[in-house]
């Protein structure tokens, strides 16, 4: 069994808030990163593809059809863009955590890789934090 | 003659946009980095400091005060900040191009560090891009 | 299900030497990390949470505490410390190698944490020697 | 169980090419890493071993160990070569893709690592793409 | 003055080796390296452009511009190539060491970038060596 | 012109301590660095040469040979051993601090390295603090 990981990076600005909630409750929850006015990262993605080696290509899947997808599906929205502002249709109106961004991206994805290849999202919002997401399992 | 050199990392929200120029105007000079909405990065911030070594010390300069100072006069001042609506004071309503938060930088540890000591301020705006600025000689 | 990890890092000093061997015999088995005036590295440690996503908050757990746990549980106990002489405690006596001290950061941790919420310690010894601990699962 | 990692790197030439294929197949296929004249990557390889900790050592292998097998049985015989020309019995004359590297790494490593322990292979083509194999299993 | 910088990276093949020297004075001189199959690298290259900043733009120089020409002029004529077969109007027939690539690069970039701007052309042949070529002052 | 620059680590432990001065005064002139147990770093040293390309081999210094000279002379000398207790002669009894660390290596490296091409010692204590010496001039 083996796994294929591609990294890529993205740029956006987002803030922590959720609407249900007082000032007070966002501020105490979300500390700094409730700003009104946003923040922003430098976000870095590693999609995982779990499968077997096809003998003939000595390959699991295509990295560059990887690369093609994630940069199609993944950086092209939300690339340089507001998460809470700019992204409706891809956030899904989630409040843009990191856990919340890999559940997108798993989401998004799932629909343009063949079945049971995804394995795993791990978004890197700095070089201190991270979150693995492997699907609804 | 010795340099040393202390990196600090802040999030930030920006957008590049300059009110004298058009709509147009704007997105051809700035291409995605002018989007209405913001966008973000994880900047990192190197100063270098310049001097003789104290023999007494073996130090040029105490690397906790630099710390210090980077941290109050810098990191509080932009961290989890949108650089063009909450620090008009610090950026002097300059558009923040790395050229510029560069200056900004190096203007406010000017105020704080002895005279001569201050020798560069690296800002990286991502992995890939990144300016040093030199003090305006 | 969702995992979630921080980042941080430690200075120490330590010397891999187990007194019921002969000089000769931790000589053989530590090579030169047996050097009786100790060395020193500088330690990154992952930790890494699992569990689901709150939805009310889009987390899993707060980034944030666990921050402040691993900084007040981890980081000012061996920070700056040698790990033979200075952190007994810490380290329950045991020879200071990578994975003791990965152990000795999950018991602590498992002390502070939510039960069943600990997932893995990292530990890096430098950039090319890592370990991972899940428990004594 | 504890799981300990050892890093190392390599230089190597290589060219995806499978002669069952046309030329416009391999093209297809392949892209721009089927150049006859090959192209070149510095490799980074991580081992990774799974077992407990020897409570008289507190280690679960002794990395220096794995740092020698490693240079003897990887480095030396792929560093500074072309793994379609010069590494014919290591990589069994299987097309050079990462998959198929480190599935050469792992089945050469089983041979000088006691049984049980060898836990994963990854292999970094650059610092966007890599895979994981954890044997046939 | 400000010194702005932008980082790329490529994949190539090379062999060092002087066909004026014998096998036995290349082996001497270039080891490993002049292994006559070749072998790789993931090369990365800094170009820093010095100069004012211009106050209605607060830039340099576009780097957006300069990621059009380093990607155009140095990245496609290089990427996925040998630096001793496929490279020679690039190369201008020199041997493709570390140095030689960059007086290479320079040059290239020179007939592109307006004069007087370019000032710093930075290889990286791995994490390990890099040379730094300031034009032929 | 042309400057090559070749990268090492080494670990070692170290305290911060001058015996002219007072414990107190010690504390507050070091902080925690002062601890008495020593405490440690993975050290990366960077030098760089900086001189003309050779024509004939293309080559400013030959990599290989600038290697093996640090390893000899710098990495032997400190790696795994204490910098206040098992390097007197290195260190020259200096304080052990980074601005000293990098003065011993250039005083070292002056005695190996044909005279005018030594350029710069570039000492990273850890990814936040590093020093650049460029001899007594």
């Amino acid at each position: 069994m083996m796994e294929i990981t591609r990294r890529e990076e993205f740029s956006a600005a987002h803030r922590l808030f959720n609407p249900d909630f007082s000032d007070e409750e966002n501020e105490a929850l979300y500390g700094k990163c409730a700003n009104p006015h946003y923040h922003g990262h430098n976000y870095t993605v590693e999609v995982t593809l779990r499968g077997p080696v096809d003998p003939a290509t000595g390959m699991t899947y295509n990295l560059a059809d990887l690369k093609t997808a994630m940069r199609r599906e993944i950086i092209d929205k939300v690339d340089h863009k507001n998460l809470n502002e700019d992204a409706a249709g891809f956030m899904k109106n989630r409040i843009p955590t990191a856990e919340n961004i890999a559940i997108s991206i798993w989401e998004r994805l799932e629909e343009h890789i063949e079945a049971g290849l995804l394995h795993r999202v791990r978004l890197f919002e700095n070089e201190r934090n991270f979150v693995d997401y492997y699907g609804g399992r």
